[in-house]
């Protein structure tokens, strides 16, 4: 897959799937909204009391700040047109400044729905080091 | 979200996103079809030489057998509606024998493209050892 095709699947995803990893050396999984900003990932994290998952995203990367998003494509009546693209990166977490400040920006631009309930948490940032990209195949 | 449902909507999905741990202490997240079989996940792995991603996958649960697999809904018009049920556990690679046999027949049964071409590789298992789900409202 050319590297501005990669780019540019990675940008046009409603959503990804972020990995991280748990202090006790697990890995955890969600589904996230984002967008794609040059080479940083930013997505918004709900952290009121009781949204215990997002609150272990933000524990995890504050520990081991590794993290990587994956982006695809799946269709069950074409395998041969599966893709994915893949970025891993080290997590910031963001609760206040300017820079939290431009991520909301982007995320309201791309996403309506922030913009009547903007995420009130902190925002994860992730600054991508590696690309990978996948086209063609089933997903084995 | 009632168990039963957790568990049907994880039996349904067709596709889920793993989650494994490198030996380098980073995350590894790839789109992967499988089927649940009581309290298991299995997956075929596509272990062809060139296929370095699903080495990869298999190399981290060597090292490192605690996986994650989610399944999630995701729909950009309707924000409340979207869930996700995640299981962790840990992985074993099936190269042959019985349970791969049987992991086989089950990926065939629910993925017709598998019956024309029966996955070659080993077989990832995953024993689940805890249910997360979660119902209604944005991903943040």
């Amino acid at each position: 897959m050319d590297d501005a095709v990669a780019r540019a699947r990675m940008a046009e995803a409603r959503v990804g799937h972020l990995g991280t990893v748990a202090a006790d050396g697990r890995p955890h999984v969600v589904p996230c909204c984002f967008v794609l900003d040059g080479d940083t990932i930013y997505s918004a994290v709900d952290a009121k009391p009781k949204r215990t998952t997002a609150l272990k995203r933000l524990d995890n990367v504050r520990h081991n700040p590794a993290a990587e998003l994956v982006v695809d494509h799946y269709d069950d009546n074409h395998w041969r047109e599966l893709w994915w693209v893949r970025v891993s990166g080290e997590a910031r977490v963001l609760d206040a400044g300017s820079e939290r400040d431009h991520a909301l920006a982007l995320l309201k631009a791309k996403y309506p729905q922030y913009r009547d309930e903007p995420p009130p948490g902190p925002v994860l940032a992730v600054a991508i080091t590696h690309w990978h990209a996948w086209n063609g195949g089933d997903f084995g």
